[in-house]
């Protein structure tokens, strides 16, 4: 396969260059096939974090994603799908939501999946996509927003949701926050409680590889 | 990511070589960070195409899997993934089933998803995961084994149920027959409906890089 071109779009304002293309530069390292442009909304300085900046994020998204609509496939990297199902109705280029691809991917590799997040409440393509299957136990104590995830306590507290939710019998852990694929937490909760761990930058990108793969002519 | 070993078992009995390794060729050019075996069943030179069949194929395909557990991830390369429920529990090595994986992935791709298999009865992995969101219209006109799909009356046949399936709401095809990977008929499908479909070898190879990229310590 040639090597494709993926834009990626950040749901949160970010100056610093190495922060604005980091999910870029894990799709890069998982998918070498894969090439990343990072953009990013403006005036969301704390990013997607509950019904209300998800509003205020989609008409910023549609108005990035118009301006890249010549890439192979377009990245919302925020597992609430902002902005994702107005884009697949409105553009021709294979538009990609963290969300979507994280609830398909566990759908895959279990039948009961619990989730682990960081808002109030289930983003929407996980309840769509997993429905009865979902166990859902709450946020992770002390955890609100992704700045608490980067401390020891935010761990250790995602890592016992996670036994919780093993205890309750899931068979897989569906994450429900990019900044959980920033901490690269994932594979310590397979680690700790021996079930998969869907992290949700590898699978956004697991689903623009096989965009990319499925246009090639 | 070092080159990983995936064991593709095939539920067909083939001598011939070429035959035998498809699926694991298609796999590794798709992938090219993983290399595949491949191994078949015996005394099932018709496959698995029932019910009947499907239960024959059980413990034989449990034997073999159950020889390679040194894998990094074993492809049970057919859409009714026989033994793979068994094999999960039974075995730590990531057993993935093409079934499973094409409605994962269908799933993440459209809400309302046409199945085009050549089997009388929806297999049970796209029955679990696509639920009330599947669309069944019965098989293609005059397709009733693999070999049907190398004809052009057969090809035919299967771009006209695509066609009717998006006539009635589909907006993803999924595939349900391995046979439909060897014919490389996605991608038809796609030009001539404008609506993806997904393509079993290339689902059950995405979730085996998937299973190899979490694993990578």
């Amino acid at each position: 396969m040639v090597r494709k071109n993926i834009v990626v779009i950040r749901v949160v304002t970010l100056e610093d260059q190495t922060l604005l293309r980091m999910h870029g530069d894990l799709i890069e390292a998982y998918y070498p096939a894969l090439r990343t442009d990072s953009y990013c909304i403006g005036e969301q300085p704390r990013g997607v974090c509950d019904l209300k900046t998800k509003t205020l994020a989609v008409p910023k998204i549609i108005a990035l994603a118009k301006k890249h609509q010549d890439a192979d496939a377009i990245v919302i990297s925020c597992c609430d799908d902002p902005a994702v199902e107005e884009l697949r109705e409105m553009l021709s280029v294979p538009v990609i939501g963290a969300g979507t691809a994280v609830s398909a991917v566990a759908r895959g590799l279990g039948k009961r999946v619990g989730i682990i997040g960081i808002t109030e409440y289930v983003p929407e393509p996980y309840r769509r996509i997993l429905g009865d299957d979902l166990i859902d136990l709450g946020r992770p104590e002390g955890v609100t927003c992704t700045l608490d995830l980067m401390i020891g306590a935010g761990r250790e507290s995602v890592l016992r949701k996670a036994r919780e939710l093993k205890a309750q019998g899931a068979n897989c852990i569906a994450l429900a926050c990019t900044g959980m694929s920033t901490i690269r937490i994932a594979r310590e909760i397979e680690n700790s409680c021996g079930i998969p761990a869907v992290d949700p930058v590898m699978a956004e990108g697991l689903f623009a590889y096989y965009a990319c793969l499925q246009s090639e002519r």
